[in-house]
């Protein structure tokens, strides 16, 4: 009932008891009740008289102005932090550059002080609670990170506590993809979609799986990850140890990697004038040099989305999804990449299945990770067990 | 409440009016009075004391042993029926040959003659209604078989109220997968499994999504259609009209062929005498010359094994189940078969979705079909509007 309420306020906005006691079917003077409970907690609070209706006026419900969550997102290769209110409205977000590998100690730290540069820009000092995403599976229920491939030092070090102790507020951990697909549920495209599918091409390659509204985690809690799933017998190796996985084929290491070969020899003018100014080629590194018209860079584009769509239609013939959204760095390289995806999956799936699919780019970008943080630790914090010692 | 309290009886078996109490969180005030509603509706009776737990003594409450549930399970080459009771202990089962090529007026024709062989048999004359499972996608809502590629004539036929009104009782229609996959859970291996697949290899291959004990039928009502995801670029071609479908390479279907194949081409001395024999291969044949150690034979199976092992450890990595049922006619082969599955599957998967992920072949057989048809009856009748006319 409590989690409930709160969430409707959430993703609804102010709501009148009258409103409320219909969305939840029950008495208005169980609501009354309920959001007094809910008033001493400091959650929620009385917002003055709504609007008539017709009939007895209601009184306006709001979540409590006071409720601040941090969210903080961190990727391969950069992380961003915000914060926001008890709606998830973003109030400050910073990013900066950090390497994941140089383990949990000095990446928590870099991002622990860009959230204290954030709440001091958006005058926050007290947080109700903060989310977590990190790049690599996590024990959700533990709040660890565990053997994460990509991810030296993170193997069952205790983020969820650590992060908990400096801030002194509850913390909830999860692989970034996972808090992207609740951003992207909560505030992008996937909004009004119940079963969808949120597609990570980053540094690596992941995808969060929404089953009628809720986040699905699998029984381990590593569903979703598709980065491993083996397209070609005989491909190229993986930092996970085996070989011909969507990943090394396609995510953005494996886009430097091939860029970089290019480079070296002397397939591509554009991408070796790019290695030899910046001493090294990334995914963006690519995008440029397709900016500038180069073939090679269009074929590994095309070639990454290739393979990207073979995995994807065979998601769509087994999940039946109602949209795939893509985000993560590589999307970056925009529209010829979404266009490869696009045609592959469309093409080898039923067409029952891809009839009414959209399949898109996501449009929150960083914030999209910052805000599903948000959220997650915003149901924990809305549904706690608060309600039980009332 | 009405349905939590009969799907606890059918699970559960009779229970005490406090035992219901219990696990439905509500007084015993209100057990007593559903449970004299249920009565009228014909739905529950008590039956006698319970056995005491100390204190006040307890009614037993008990389905009513009147419900009588028709299971037809539908293939593409005989169909199971049978009758049950509330708690869907068959009564009393069938099975015959029947080709899905014949059209919807002559299959459904032979499924309720066998029926009304079934209900003789079992001395029933009322049926509260009836589960029927066809092996090809089911608009689930209109209650019609839709573009089957193996059923010519039963596109947009209305199956579920042609055999609602040839019985007069309500009818539930769904693929035969998804059949199966219900069957599977409520008397089969999966019974304690919240999340898990049930992958039929039959002339067709198919699988049935549980997600958090209930069915997952994706947005169209086309998930788990994993037998026509593209396995090769260069495959044989497909009923679907593709090329290098899973179901083109490790179908039912597609052994007969290649056994049929090797036989003409002399290859294969055991299926070339069962081929002049029999005048055509089956699956079962190729069952068979493994049977009197046929190399080719052997050959056929691991491929077939090695193809469906290639998808499901991709659906492994994507959707992290907590078991995985195999069942259909092909697994009739049964451990060469299912080794191949098992051996690729382990090795394909990253260790965390494997290390406790049982890969079994499914005990029902046949009537798992039938269970799983009358399970999904049983859900639409206890959960019926009966309870809004009260």
């Amino acid at each position: 009932m409590q989690a409930r309420l709160l969430a409707q306020l959430r993703d609804e906005g102010p709501l009148s008891k009258a409103q409320l006691a219909d969305a939840l079917q029950v008495s208005r003077t169980t609501i009354g009740a309920e959001v007094a409970r809910l008033g001493e907690l400091g959650l929620a609070v009385e917002a003055g008289p709504a609007a008539s209706r017709g009939g007895r006026r209601s009184t306006l419900v709001d979540l409590s102005p006071d409720i601040r969550f941090a969210g903080i997102s961190i990727g391969a290769t950069g992380l961003s932090v915000g914060v926001t209110d008890g709606r998830l409205t973003t109030l400050a977000m910073h990013r900066r550059q950090s390497d994941i590998r140089q383990g949990p100690e000095v990446v928590l730290a870099d991002a622990l002080e860009v959230l204290r540069e954030v709440m001091a820009e958006a005058g926050v000092t007290r947080l109700s609670g903060a989310g977590v995403g990190v790049p690599g599976p996590v024990d959700f229920h533990r709040g660890v990170s565990v053997s994460p491939p990509i991810m030296p030092g993170w193997d069952g070090y205790p983020v969820r506590d650590a992060v908990s102790r400096d801030l002194g507020c509850p913390v909830v951990l999860d692989n970034d993809v996972n808090v992207l697909a609740v951003g992207e549920q909560h505030a992008g495209v996937a909004r009004a979609a119940r079963d969808f599918l949120f597609v990570k091409i980053g540094t690596g390659i992941g995808c969060g799986i929404v089953v009628d509204g809720e986040l699905y985690r699998g029984v381990d809690g590593c569903a979703g990850d598709i980065g491993h799933i083996r397209v070609d017998d005989f491909g190229p190796s993986c930092a996970c140890g085996n070989t011909g996985c969507l990943e090394a084929f396609a995510g953005g290491a494996a886009l430097a990697r091939d860029a970089t070969a290019a480079a070296r020899a002397g397939r591509s003018g554009a991408l070796a004038a790019l290695l030899e100014e910046k001493g090294e080629l990334t995914a963006a590194d690519v995008g440029l040099a397709v900016g500038q018209g180069d073939p090679v860079a269009v074929q590994l584009i095309r070639d990454s989305g290739h393979r990207v769509g073979q995995v994807l239609a065979s998601l769509v013939s087994f999940f039946n999804p109602g949209m795939i959204v893509i985000g993560g760095g590589v999307t970056a390289l925009g529209h010829a990449l979404l266009a490869e995806i696009r045609g592959v999956t469309y093409r080898r799936s039923l067409p029952l299945a891809t009839g009414s699919l959209p399949i898109v780019l996501s449009e929150l970008g960083d914030e999209g990770g910052v805000i599903g943080a948000a959220r997650m630790v915003s149901g924990a914090i809305y549904s706690s067990d608060s309600s039980r010692s009332a």
